[in-house]
């Protein structure tokens, strides 16, 4: 049950929160295609399952699987975690699932943007989508929330708020050709205005160096609270990251969010630089219908993509040089979560992160306070 | 989310509430097998939309859908019924769904039977049946419910009880050589009073004639109340529907349930009888995979496959000679309730009718006195 609504969600005074706000639980998908995922994604599965055996720590867990998956899926993953039957082209439930938007009664409703695998036909990442392009309403009929069908394409790891009025995007992502070509970016602002119920937009420029969504926020940088954002850091000025995230930096300090605020800034190290190996590139079937995954690779590796549950933090474990300072930031940032750490190594390879394969469902029934 | 426990619902003191307490909802699924309905199942794709509204006056619904189909159900039925993608055979959730259990305290569990198209290979009506059989547990993940596994061949539309220890059944499809050969009755007995928490089996013999079920009672007789039994009623001598429906009746009138009352027998006449035309017959797709549906084959046809929802009676119309009669009788037996007819010879067509199509989760939360 849900409706599908005509309107916008700021125009019936909704917006979105922020994830480190309280939520009733968090959405997945069961990863399977072979030419994304090595061995028949038999690796990447054992990893989803300890991410969502972390999460379900904290909160609510639902794991959407294909039919053709569906009785493995509930076999690998621990029974307190929901499992239901959800077609999908690939497993980004961070990118095809639904925004959840609240009011100031608490209620929630859903943006469902569309969707087209990261650039469509002009550099997206496969053919088709449709399965992906139905997965927030299928969400959204079993949460039995209401849907708004936004009329422009986005993913929802394009876009991070701090719950206060205020979006962090990337120039590369939102304004790329392959997304939405004839908008400009003041027509961009005035949809992300609409649709997430924010008042300022802090525009960075590229997102992670090879990063194959075209710059995603999410793994570039987060809020971690009102007014303070975690950035991926690199200090090798020989590294192509190093000028991508000096230049994130330097915006940020310069921003203000929706509240006059300036930010403040955690730098979370950049492991590696990691790359994938000729082993780890056979194990990909080859297809037509998927872009190559060739040996030697530049992966797109990075801390911020860390997902924010109830009480805790969990965020991949990368690489064994970093992990332990990055580990410690996040401690710091979040002083009232337990930070988990889950070796992600094979989600990486496949083209993401745990923020990337989660969204969370916020907290229904408590009042919350409007943004500016 | 469903553990599925060991034990079993009698053990663990729960048992089948009827069909008349109160629901939380109904669920069904989506019809669109072309070798089993005809016109591509459009036809009868109506009248379950028929169906689910009708139903939705009164309680939630929730209807499953095949991927292929999602968008089409979605777009066809209301917007406050839930749909939900689930892969299934056919579309019968009365056999293939969870039959729900309750305790005292209201909890409720599902006892997922083990599913083989109503006899298998030996006479069964289609193979495979593998989706149908996942049926269950994928809505008792998505209802949050604990799962009992029963070890033997059941269907919803097999058993019939009255919520304090009794259940109705009939021979012809309980002792059927192509569900559990290698049972005798008293273990089928055994077996019922586990998983349905009864104390006391009412067997009837054959159910109503060339019901490709093998005759399910949910065509021949049902509960309308404790101690009140709906029969379908044949006065014509000549039919083969006369000895059946007379056998049940001298059955019913010796028998006493687990209170040890006699019962009430309220008669519905038989429609019809009713055959299918060669128009209905040339629509249907002919497969390897089902059993066919030549033309000038005699319908099971029976008033009594109706569903009980909060407040109201979802009955079939199926001839105008009888629908009056039946319906006048159906409102003096729930006096209390709206009966709401819904023409449904198209899913008569296909094998059964609105009981076979449904299936109701009691509400939970809510003290239940245990049965007898």
């Amino acid at each position: 049950m849900s409706h599908t609504l005509t309107r916008t969600p700021a125009a019936d005074r909704f917006w979105m929160p922020a994830e480190f706000e309280p939520h009733a639980g968090c959405w997945m998908l069961w990863p399977e295609r072979p030419d994304n995922w090595r061995d028949g994604a038999l690796p990447a599965q054992r990893v989803f399952v300890e991410v969502a055996t972390a999460i379900a720590r904290f909160e609510p867990v639902s794991v959407g699987a294909s039919g053709a998956q569906f009785a493995f899926a509930r076999q690998q993953l621990p029974p307190g975690i929901r499992v239901v039957e959800l077609s999908h082209d690939d497993c980004w439930m961070r990118d095809v699932g639904p925004t959840f938007v609240v009011n100031a009664r608490g209620e929630r409703r859903g943006v469902d943007w569309v969707f087209n695998a990261w650039g469509g036909l002009d550099g997206g990442l496969y053919f088709p989508w449709a399965n992906d392009d139905a997965v927030a309403r299928k969400v959204l009929e079993i949460e039995g929330v209401d849907r708004y069908r936004a009329p422009f394409v986005n993913e929802g790891g394009a876009i991070h708020v701090d719950g206060q009025g205020t979006a962090l995007v990337t120039e590369q992502c939102l304004l790329n050709r392959n997304r939405n070509p004839n908008c400009s970016q003041s027509e961009i602002e005035t949809w992300l205005q609409r649709y997430l119920g924010v008042s300022r937009i802090i525009w960075l420029g590229e997102g992670v160096f090879n990063d194959e969504t075209d710059g995603h926020i999410d793994e570039l940088a987060c809020f971690v609270a009102p007014g303070v954002v975690a950035l991926s850091w690199c200090d090798n000025r020989r590294d192509p990251q190093f000028a991508i995230s000096h230049d994130a930096y330097v915006r940020l300090c310069r921003a203000r969010d929706a509240r006059g605020r300036s930010l403040k800034i955690i730098k979370l190290p950049q492991p590696g630089p990691l790359f994938s190996t000729a082993a780890e590139a056979r194990g990909v079937q080859a297809s037509e219908n998927a872009r190559p995954r060739p040996e030697r690779t530049r992966l797109a590796g990075s801390y911020t993509n860390f997902y924010i549950a109830n009480g805790g933090i969990v965020m991949p474990l990368l690489d064994p040089r970093t992990d332990r300072l990055a580990a410690n930031r996040l401690k710091r940032a979040f002083p009232d979560r337990k930070v988990v750490g889950v070796s992600t190594r094979e989600i990486l390879l496949g083209g993401g992160n745990i923020h990337c394969i989660t969204q969370q469902v916020p907290l229904a029934g408590r009042p919350r306070k409007r943004p500016a």
